[in-house]
C-alpha cells in the first residue's frame, strides 16, 4: 500500500486550522502534525496555500437524477413529480442509473465530496459506479409500500444488502430505504423494520419535508409523521432522516432520544419551498446534522461547499439571529457530523490518526480567498467548488490536481448527456 | 476600434437562448444573429458550447470592503459594526480602497460582472481603479448627515460628480449616495436632494434593511423610510434603492408610482438575518428590482452567479412558492433590470444592436451543466463562477479565457491581502 504524506498545508482538525502535515499509510491516517524525519513516503503533495479538510460527507442524494437536471424546474411539488419526474423515471434503465449516478460522482469528487448516501432503483448498478470511481457511500434501494413494486423492493433490498454491504473494500455500505411515510404505511414500516433488524441494517428514509405531508399524516394517524415512526419502531434502529423541516418540539426530543440523525438539505428545501429545518433547535437539543445536497433535479447541483453555506444562510434568516449556524459549525456538519449520520463516525470525517484517508485538499490561491482573516469563514462563505484541488478517498487520489483519475468524465458527460435528453424525448412522443 | 465576432455560440437575448453570432464594432453590439458575410473582424472568438450573456450587473455593492472579507462573521449587525467595521474603516487609506477596489473588481470580472454601483469613500481612488481596469461602474460617496463630515461629504460629493461622471470614456456615472434614513436626519436629505436636483444626478440609497429601521423611522417619524423619503421629495429624482426587505403595501405603491430602482440582496440579508425582501410583489407591482451582492463583508464574495441563484431560492422559500422568481426572471434581474436599476437601461444590460458590448461568455463544460434540457435553468440554479470564460466590457476584452488583461492578479492579492491583515492588526494594538 502506497505512502502519501501531505506537506506545508494548513489543516483543519479539532474545529480549528493549524499548519501540520498529514502521513497517510495505504487507506488510513497515520499521523497529523510533525511527521517523524524517518517516515518515509512513496509520494509527497506539497500543499503549500492549501487547506486540508476531511471530505466532504453529502447525508442525502439520489445520484442518477443528474439525468433529470434542469428538465423542469420553477414547478409546484406534486404537478414536477407526476407530470415530469415520475414518468421520466419509469423509463430509467440500470445502465442510464450507472452512467447518470458516474456524473453525479464526477461532480461530487470535484466538489470534495468522498461520502454520500443514496436512495434511488437499479442500485447494483449504483454500486458499480461506486465501486469503479472510488468514493464512498451509503446506499438504499427507495421502497414505497404503496407501488406495485412493494414487495420486490423488499427482496431487492435483502438481496442488495446480503451482495453489497461492506463491498468494494468496505467503501459501500448497505441500508434499507423506505421512502417516506406517506409512501409506506404502517404494516409496511414494520415489515422494512423487521427485515432492517434480521440483517442488522440501518436505515435511509425522507420525514417531514413538508407541511402538506405533516398535516396527511396526522389527519390519518392522528400523529406526526416522527411520533409514527417512532410508534412503530422504526426508530429502535439507527435511522439517517432526510429533510425533517417541519418539526414539533415533542419531535426534536424523539429525534434526540432514539439518536435519528438528520440530513438537512437547505437547497432542495428553498427550491421546492418545503421551508427551513430548525437546525439551530436540532444542534443544541444535541441531534446529528448532516448536510445533503438532495438529487440534481431540485438543487440542481451536489455541491457541498455551496451546500454548507446555504446550510448557514437559511438558518440565520429563517431564525432573524445571524449567529445562528456560525461558520465552523457548518463545516462540522458537513464533515464530521456527516460520518456519524452515515452510520459512518469514526471510519471517516475526521482528520486523525486511525481514521480512513477520505481528503479533500482546497486551494487558497483565488481572489476570493484574500484577504486571510478567517479561513473557515472564507470557506464557508467565499469558497467555492472550483478551489477544489486534490481528493482522495481510503488513501488514493481520485482528483488530482484538477484531473479525475478514475473516472472518464467526457465519455460519462455524453452517455449521461444524451441519456438524459432521450429519457424526457421518449416521454414527449408516447 | 476593434471589431470582434463570437461565433457559434448561444445567445441569451429577449428571455430566451438560440445559436447566433454576436458582432461587435467598437464599445457596441453590431448586430446579433446572423453577421452578413462580407463583416471583417478583427478578432473571432470561437464560442463552441459557451453560453453568451449580456454581463452581469451588480446593483449594490461598497467594493473596497473586500479588505474586511472574513475578519468579523457570525456577528449581530450593531455589534459587527460599532467593535470591527467602523474602528478598522477609520483607519483606512485612499490607497488602501484603491487595492480593495482592486480586488473586488478582479473578482467581479472573473464571476462574470461588467458593471456595479457602488458606495464607499476615497471616491477619487475607487475611480481610478475602475478606469484602470476597464469595468463599468456607477460610484456613490457614501454621506452620513449624523457623522462629523456630514457638510464635507457633501462638498466632495459635488466634486466628485464633476470630476468624474460621464468619465473614463462614460464608463463611469457619479449618484449621490446618502447613506441612510437612519444616518441622514430629513434636513440633510433635503440638502443632498438639492444638490442632485441641482447637479441632475441620481441617488443611491439604503431602504428599510432591518425592522429595527424601520420601526426606529416610525416612531421618529411617524412613517415608514419610504414613506419619509417620499415625503422628502427624494423620490423625485432617479433612485437606486438597496435591500427595501420590510415593506408595507403602500411601501410598494410608492415605489412604483415614483420609479424607484431596488437593489435586492439575497446574500446578505440571508447572512446579516436581515430578512427576506419581498421581490415577487415587488416584480407583480411592476418595480425595476436588479440583484446585488452588497459588500465583501456581508457576503462573503462578489459572485453574481451565486446572488442570481440566492435570489430565486430565497423567494421561494420566504414565499412558500416554488414558482416565485423563476430561472428567467433571475437573469432579467441580473442583467437588463440591474442596468435599468443603475439607470443605464438602453447603455448594457441587453444584446442587441447599439449597446454597448458589455458580455460575459460562459463555458458549459463542466459537469454540472449536463444534461443539456434548460440552459438558463443551468445557468440559475446549477453553474458557477469559474464557469465564466471570457468578459469584454465596451468592446475590450478584461477576462481573455480565464486570464484579467488589465489587472496584476497576483500583486492585487497581495497588496489587498496584506492591507486587509494590517488595518485589522493595527486595531488589536492601540
Amino acid at each position: 500500500m502506497a505512502r502519501i504524506l501531505l506537506k506545508n498545508g494548513e489543516v483543519y482538525a479539532d474545529g480549528s486550522v493549524t499548519k501540520a502535515d498529514v502521513a497517510i499509510d495505504g487507506s488510513v491516517i497515520a499521523g497529523v502534525g510533525e511527521v517523524a524525519a524517518g517516515w518515509q513516503a512513496d509520494r509527497v503533495i506539497d500543499c503549500t496555500d492549501k487547506l486540508i479538510l476531511p471530505g466532504f460527507v453529502n447525508t442525502h442524494t439520489h445520484a442518477a437524477m443528474t439525468l433529470f437536471r434542469s428538465y423542469a424546474d420553477d414547478m409546484a411539488l406534486m404537478e414536477w413529480l407526476e407530470t415530469k419526474i415520475w414518468p421520466a423515471e419509469a423509463r430509467l434503465t440500470g445502465d442510464d442509473v450507472y452512467w447518470g449516478t458516474l456524473l453525479a460522482i464526477a461532480e461530487m469528487i470535484r466538489s470534495g465530496t468522498t461520502a454520500f448516501a443514496d436512495m434511488y432503483f437499479f442500485m447494483d448498478d449504483v454500486a458499480r459506479a461506486v465501486a469503479e470511481s472510488g468514493v464512498r457511500a451509503a446506499l438504499s434501494r427507495g421502497m414505497a409500500g404503496v407501488a406495485p413494486t412493494a414487495a420486490q423492493a423488499l427482496t431487492e433490498s435483502e438481496a442488495f444488502y446480503r451482495d453489497w454491504h461492506g463491498g468494494a473494500d468496505g467503501r459501500i455500505t448497505v441500508m434499507m430505504g423506505p421512502h417516506a411515510p406517506y409512501t409506506c404505511p404502517p404494516d409496511y414500516i414494520k415489515k422494512v423494520t423487521a427485515l432492517a433488524a434480521k440483517l442488522g441494517a440501518e436505515i435511509h428514509i425522507h420525514l417531514a419535508e413538508t407541511t402538506g405531508e405533516v398535516a396527511g399524516c396526522v389527519k390519518e394517524h392522528g400523529k406526526s409523521p416522527i411520533a409514527l415512526m417512532n410508534e412503530l419502531g422504526l426508530f429502535d434502529l439507527g435511522v439517517l432522516a432526510a429533510h425533517c423541516v417541519h418539526l414539533s418540539a415533542e419531535d426534536i426530543a424523539i429525534l434526540k432520544e432514539k439518536k435519528v440523525r438528520v440530513a438537512h438539505n437547505p437547497g432542495s428545501n428553498m427550491k421546492l419551498a418545503s421551508g427551513a429545518a430548525p437546525v439551530p433547535s436540532l444542534l443544541a437539543a444535541g441531534v446529528t446534522v448532516g448536510i445533503g445536497t438532495d438529487g440534481a433535479a431540485s438543487n440542481n447541483n451536489l455541491d457541498m461547499v455551496e451546500e454548507m453555506r446555504l446550510a448557514a444562510l437559511l438558518s440565520k434568516v429563517a431564525t432573524l439571529d445571524p449567529l445562528a449556524v456560525p461558520a465552523g459549525q457548518a463545516v462540522d456538519m458537513a464533515t464530521a457530523m456527516g460520518a456519524e449520520a452515515l452510520g459512518l463516525g469514526g471510519v471517516t470525517g475526521k482528520l486523525a490518526p486511525g481514521f480512513k484517508a477520505d481528503i479533500t485538499i482546497v486551494d487558497m490561491a483565488a481572489s476570493h480567498w484574500h484577504p486571510r482573516h478567517d479561513r473557515l469563514s472564507l470557506l464557508v462563505y467565499s469558497a467555492a467548488a472550483a478551489d477544489v484541488h486534490t481528493v482522495m478517498v481510503d488513501g488514493k487520489v481520485l482528483l488530482d490536481a484538477g484531473r479525475l483519475t478514475t473516472i472518464d468524465e467526457e465519455r460519462v458527460k455524453r452517455e449521461a448527456g444524451a441519456r438524459g435528453l432521450r429519457l424526457v424525448e421518449s416521454g414527449r412522443k408516447p
